[in-house]
């Protein structure tokens, strides 16, 4: 899914939809204008059914990429503590997330699903469980494209099933040498200043590689880039991210 | 949907895949050979992912029509408590649990939408409460027959919205002489004998009529007939009746 | 547990502790300072065990009362979707509910308890309910009084059962002649205006009594008025109220 | 908490209470009559308010200690899928639990408690996470005792916040020469002849010590036994070895 036209393009992603009942979370107003793709909680980390039939309707209106965000069953959590779970216990739970959202499309039709939290980390690394979400997936629709951490399991995994796939970049995170994300607990792992995000993700899409903390080239597809909308410094990486891609001539459109 | 040919029919359709997790429900196994049509709960009431895959695979399996059974959120009630949620909540809780059981089906199809106990019960006399259900229906697929209590708010709101719908009645329980059920609370409300439900059955498929608990005769189209499988006197009734209406000559088919 | 001495006395208590792992909800570390107790989410509308133990640190360092707030098990509704639960449920919620908050406390010990949301509304209106609470809230200490609406059902069942209670008062909310609140589907249900609202607390301390919408005079007990703290028009009401009670000489304490 | 009298002593425990709503699990009626003390479900991995107050009750009948059995709050998963929870949101659920269980009883004291599940068998041997187990019931009550495997970090844990503790061992399971459990997924991990369950636990208390399935003696403390009430085979184990005991002359008996 790489763009190999003379127009470089890059899709942007964010997640959306993560509010619960009376509780709200994001800016999803302000973000859904900033991106080309979503990735909508499917009510196991996040949202409801009243969440995910607005944010659907919302992002519909704004013609851009609807994606399943499907995550473990851990409201508390937030997604984000790893569960021992069986494959057969998270195809089914991949299923069963991505159908429900789906159900809400006009068309019912997805763009894409992107897996959440722990669970696209683990996968991330673990190439039989990125299978089983890759199977959860493609039993569904086989047509229906992965957002994976690019040069992870999640795409190889992909590529083994047969499904279609594009790879995730993160302009705020520094990389390890072999392609993975420095992780959050060591130094340097995030970026924060607007202006070298942007920079960095222009340099991705234009050399399709990345510089790795200790300085090594490492080379990777960045078909779509993730983005955040949680609080206002984030908006305004979004919002500078933009400018200097339009300024560059790099198109934000989906795959 | 009712038979007007020269060979009589109805549709007997059961409840199905109810275990969750450690816990067994049902005797899914044994109850699958003996009905047409099931109703397979979809998480909130009972169910999960799991049990939801199984129980979907069995049911092709077994050739017959697959339903989606969507409940109240409410696993310890198991969908019996009545709840007062919104009517925009309802719709939409519709919405999320037909999309996940129809995620399961080889053809992202189902064949009908039963609700399922307290929100069954409620939405028979309640026609706001059965607009929104038959509206949740229809957004996901406007040709998804709903399954309602004959003559009842739910066929109503189904014919309002222009869905189509198949009227259930019940062989093993006593009319009112407006037609709706005689409350599980009130004497006579249940009825046990096996040879007796076949033969109230047969009379009300033959008769397109019931005789109410006073002796009035209430007139109600029977296209499908609620049986169950949950221990082995249910099951005794459901052999009993497809013997009957074998002998009959009444063919046992969906609609 | 009325105020019989010179100088008059009321409670001041107010919701906390209605975060739940990632959603953050309402301004606990504002209102703790301005209220004499405080009712706490038990994690079944509201909270978690992280929220809960957190909290009640917070109001023991405060030196305030503290209360569990035990709701409906319905976290997408917050507790205000009224539930049909059978009497026997709905004890043991509470036995549950409360014994879980007491946990977290120093002593073990708690110093009221209230319902929260729909069960209260509910419950103030149905003997049978309230005296299933009561009964749960004995259970686990016959001495842990109960924080119910002034003259509801919630007090009479306290009264049967022999269990403690304080009579709660509201000052934002008019009343119908015969003591319950204005329901908020109606005009006039909410008062907005701080200054009256202060007024209107203080005279019901003084005169033991409530102007009905109507104009009539309707008696009451105002142990404890219910304030708010989600937002900032909310946190101004209570300073307002609590500089009034000042000037007027009335203590803010518990019972 | 060993025995050092003349007459050698054991308890026999046993889970209970693991019913949810609807779903029956497990025959609590008769391992009771057979058991010492017993864990009950707390409603996080099993149980719900309505069968906590029941089993209570029964369990308060028999005579018997009681435990809560807290775990991990995954109820499709039954407790039995680890959770990458912190050590602060482990003490905190553990606490929420054991006050949850404690309300029920009559003289508001459990006698012991008992992690369950992935919580136990991690904790085994994480000293970390069996630290933030023990914090959890000592802030609740710090003479509750802890049941923990013989040896296991659990036990090392209890000694070091000092909190009192009950070594547990198992007579169905083969041991590895470190003193952990032979893990299910290796050859000879369970043992199912009656009579030689029968044997060694009988062994393990005259000798405090098990051979390993190498042959190797391991020492260990074997205060009470786990044993189950699932099925018929397990009851006929349970009986067998309160047969044994009591010809061999060891009192079944809680420490």
């Amino acid at each position: 899914m790489n763009g190999e036209g003379i127009v470089l393009r890059v899709d942007l992603n964010s997640d959306l939809g993560e509010s619960f009942g009376q509780y709200s979370l994001g800016n999803d107003a302000e973000i859904i204008d900033l991106v080309s793709s979503v990735n909508i909680a499917c009510g196991f980390h996040a949202g409801d059914p009243d969440v995910m039939a607005k944010t659907v309707q919302k992002a519909e209106k704004a013609g851009i990429g609807i994606g399943a965000h499907p995550g473990y069953a851990d409201l508390q959590g937030f997604g984000r503590r790893r569960m021992n779970m069986s494959l057969a216990e998270v195809q089914h739970m991949i299923t069963y997330q991505v159908g429900a959202l789906e159900a809400f499309t006009k068309e019912k039709r997805l763009h894409h699903v992107k897996p959440h939290g722990a669970l696209y980390n683990a996968a991330a690394q673990d190439h039989a469980l990125a299978l089983a979400i890759c199977r959860g997936i493609k039993s569904v629709d086989s047509e229906l494209p992965l957002y994976g951490l690019a040069g992870s399991e999640l795409i190889s995994a992909a590529q083994e099933v047969g499904l279609p796939y594009v790879q995730e970049v993160f302009g705020d995170r520094n990389y390890e040498p072999n392609g993975t994300l420095v992780a959050r607990t060591k130094p340097y792992a995030v970026i924060t200043d607007p202006t070298l995000i942007a920079q960095r993700v222009i340099k991705m899409v234009e050399e399709q590689a990345v510089t790795a903390l200790n300085g090594q080239r490492v080379a990777l597809t960045p078909d779509s880039v993730c983005v955040h909308g949680d609080n206002q410094a984030a908006l305004a990486i979004v919002k500078e991210l933009r400018t200097a891609l339009n300024k560059e001539g790099i198109q934000v459109k989906t795959w």
